[in-house]
């Protein structure tokens, strides 16, 4: 199994500080946004890639799924998630995400947060991800955005009195070592183009794009957001098996 | 019509000026990428929103194309086209690019370089482009970036040593005025998802999305380009019309 960050233990203690792993769901601002991408969950069958404490398939299976197979390939991650989550239709499970072995044609659902930029081979994601859906089944993967990522600096600026996100290299794909939480996390930068064309090659169509920013009211509601919007934290995308 | 900044006398000596438009495709960095997203033109009857000095209609007759219809809405390059044009397969025509009214599933081939990003509407104008191919026709369409579009100081700057690219403001869409030749240049800004989203909404399959930057061996070539590589100046999207 890949080496995980999550089983860090200095990480994993950041981690579980931050506001979306105290209060789930709710607490992470592009929620609504990615609910907005999802289909009605009633009698669903979905996997979670990538299901860290379970929020999200606690949320789905309040909201009908049937069955949610829950996956992390944190050790620690699943431990805690199966420890929190008391509900029958959750399985949760420890696999590589780098190397999916998925059931074929199953799940009307494949949903995968803020876990690509993880991952080394996006490719064979997509395409173990587009086969374990049933034709017609959809996938909602967000991801750090690119713009996000692309910045070496990692941090506003002001410039002449603008704040400003500073981007640079993006041409630049492949690993990056960034420090969030603790120093030397690694990741894998991809352009915007290339994360979606990764999905068109395994046989998705897109359905939606999102360069995610707050709303005005989430700003008036929580002035720490306002930067936010001044460049797009996480890309959105919901994708679709096609039906033949 | 709508007003045109490329009937403007001094906005249009300085665009004449430009390496792209005295040397054409060649001198445009991002042509051999917009390329690779062009069908077969041999037999084929092409658009071309927004044609400019007609480099790319002639182009696309040279490449075997048996009908280009050449559209731009400044009467000064529409008479400088057609001018410089000797070829009976391209016909040039003056029209309002915000007010398109094509013949139906007529084309093989809509092709629209960096025009949207002065047009109000693009949810109209991609309903025109989509219902005036045929069915399996492709949309190439190219617009400045939104990385590039959404930056106030519309410059690099050097934060710390690191040569940047500073983004502010992203979650402003509309109408935003730029000095690039004149003072005061009306555009659109819109994000990426929303650019790709009113395809989406059109009827278009995205095909391939590329943010572009110059390849290695182009800065290698031409050293100038090198900070091209820090942040896209372009979007590039291929969609094609489905078959049904």
């Amino acid at each position: 199994m890949s080496e995980n960050i999550y089983d860090d233990r200095e990480f994993f203690a950041a981690y579980e500080q931050l506001g979306r792993s105290v209060h789930g769901l709710a607490a992470a601002p592009e929620w609504s946004s990615v609910r907005s991408l999802l289909p009605d969950l009633v009698g669903a069958h979905v996997v979670d890639l990538g299901s860290g404490f379970g929020a999200f398939a606690r949320w789905a299976a309040d909201a009908g799924a049937t069955d949610v197979l829950a996956l992390d390939s944190s050790a620690r991650m699943v431990e805690r998630a199966q420890a929190i989550t008391d509900d029958p239709a959750v399985t949760y499970q420890l696999i590589d995400l780098n190397e999916l072995d998925l059931p074929q044609s199953e799940f009307d659902l494949a949903y995968s947060a803020l876990v690509v930029h993880y991952l080394a081979d996006l490719e064979g994601f997509a395409r173990a991800v587009h086969d374990a859906l049933r034709p017609g089944g959809r996938l909602v993967l967000t991801t750090e955005h690119p713009m996000f990522m692309a910045s070496t600096l990692a941090d506003f600026v002001d410039v002449d009195g603008v704040r400003t996100w500073p981007v640079d290299h993006y041409a630049d794909e492949g690993e990056r070592t960034t420090n969030w939480l603790v120093p030397g996390v690694r990741k894998w930068f991809r352009s915007a183009g290339t994360t979606v064309n990764a999905l068109i090659d395994a046989g998705f169509v897109i359905r939606r794009l999102i360069d995610w920013t707050p709303s005005t009211e989430q700003v008036a509601a929580d002035p720490e957001l306002a930067k936010e919007r001044d460049r797009p934290a996480f890309l959105l995308i919901a994708a679709d098996r096609p039906l033949s």
